[in-house]
């Protein structure tokens, strides 16, 4: 059975086939957000430290620290402001970290004070990439979100794209790390521009957990891009997506129709056991009434829900590896 | 590829993997519902039109009738009663009919009055059942939905369930019935009672598409019986369903949330070309509000959304007789 296990301070999550789907939220990533990107380039944290306890009480299992507030000299700027901004997350939450960089200073950077087991997102099939986040990933003994494209960009042919995580599996294999510690992210194309979409990310999902035996994830809501009440197309994608054997996707906790989908296909995939998190969350809903208040989530639900369980934090990590 | 057609007095509706997932809305059925058993003693169809009617509006595909208002002479009084309850619904909506009754002679009698080509609903492996059922499919030259338990009752093990499936298959063949005519209901069981239901019943259903090749259906709403908020449950099992090859199911097409997964899931399949339905459904849904108004479905759903085109009616289906 393939575990990737990822962990905070205290708290060990395992991601796996058998495991309650691993949400990690996606919120602390100032792309696309001016007002956050201008708030962290302030050193206001205030937005941060929101979205981060937000995401946790809506149930988030791990938690996506980006900190790419601007493209000029990042690999100045970005590897100090990625470091404060981990330390105020993991110093607020006790959640799973996931360290989301292109600057491969920063991810090392981050790496150096993140308490537990991070997961480093991410390497892709670029020859750079390769060389210089595997050696990290080695070296720091964690998980790596490997991104199924290369020099040549997206290939629209998901026989390519599969090859191309292959290629990524075995290159960590290369350096000594195990294809449970590679969690490959098949890339999710929007399904109003290309019809296929579905149907591609299902076919590649079974033969990246027949055949490469690997943990996934996706950047979840790129498939509703573009049409009418994008809710409801996630919703339904995530049930398809655990059916086909996804593990973990990034994305938005604080949704609540979407976690309601992740809630009720770990009980349909048998991995909420007892339906015990469902009923904690859902037994005073009011029929009828789908709008209202975020349902309060099971108590320690991310833990709970994800096989998490106390470990010994870094120095448990470190005498692994 | 498979492909099971009814039809109403003028449309054509086919069931396949690779059509919109055919709904057959459940509501015309006085089982556990004493008011409208009442009713229909009374000779009162109100509530059956109203639910006719709404059913349609909602998005149905097909229309499931029952009359079954009483275990006193069922014989006597049930054949009258559903060709009448099935007069009223042809008359009222244009939607192919599913003629369900556990009463041979009501379903033969229904079957010489029907428009189209309408579905019975069902034969199980029993051989009283097999012995009455499939001569009057042969006869009607129509499809069946056959229901995956025997004599013996209904197995908690999926693979024996298969085996009643194979050879409920396999008598219609010697009745000159072909596969594409026989929709198996692999049996759906609560998840709260048995965690393993969902599994169970995906890898049934890859086994029916890939082994039998027949199309599939289930009583939807009874993989959430015993739990609460059972509309969520039933929302994240369709789009499962879905992907792993059903294609129709007998549930209430009134439910918003039950539908929206039923749209959301065509889209993800590629079966809602250019996610036309779900544009036309969702262009003006309010971002947030997931309360209020059933979404108004996209004129001619039921029968855009599931390959439907005119045909020549009852004409036509004797014809091929």
């Amino acid at each position: 059975m393939t575990h990737t296990i990822v962990a905070s301070a205290t708290r060990e999550i395992i991601i796996g086939f058998d495991q309650p789907f691993c949400v990690i939220g996606e919120r602390i990533n100032p792309t696309g957000r001016k007002k956050l990107a201008a708030e962290m380039m302030e050193g206001n944290f205030e937005t941060v430290k929101k979205d981060a306890l937000e995401q946790a009480a809506c149930g988030a299992t791990m938690l996506d620290v980006n900190a790419g507030v601007t493209s000029v000299n990042p690999n100045e700027t970005e590897p100090g402001l990625l470091v404060q901004t981990l330390q105020i997350v993991q110093d607020l939450v006790d959640l799973p970290l996931s360290i989301d960089s292109s600057v491969s200073g920063a991810i090392e950077a981050a790496l150096q004070v993140a308490k537990g087991r991070p997961l480093v997102n991410s390497v892709t099939g670029e020859e750079e990439k390769l060389e210089k986040i595997l050696p990290l990933v080695k070296k720091y003994n964690v998980p790596v979100v490997a991104i199924s494209n290369d020099e040549t960009g997206i290939s629209m042919d998901p026989d390519v794209r599969f090859a191309v995580a292959k290629k990524i599996v075995e290159r960590a294999a290369d350096y000594g790390i195990p294809a449970h510690d590679v969690v490959v992210d098949p890339l999710v194309m929007p399904i109003g521009a290309l019809g296929d979409a579905g149907r591609q990310v299902f076919a590649l999902l079974r033969r990246l957990r027949e055949e490469l035996k690997v943990n996934t994830t996706c950047g979840l809501s790129n498939i509703s891009f573009g049409l009418p009440h994008r809710h409801g197309i996630n919703a339904a994608f995530i049930p398809m997506v655990i059916g086909a054997g996804m593990t973990s996707a990034i994305m938005n906790p604080v949704r609540p129709q979407e976690m309601e989908a992740v809630r009720g296909a770990n009980v349909l995939a048998g991995t909420d056991k007892d339906c015990t998190t469902w009923i904690k969350t859902y037994k005073d809903y009011k029929s009828g009434v789908q709008a209202g208040p975020v349902p309060a989530p099971a108590a320690g639900e991310g833990a709970a829900a994800a096989g998490g369980r106390r470990r010994g934090g870094r120095e448990a990590r470190m005498a692994r590896g």
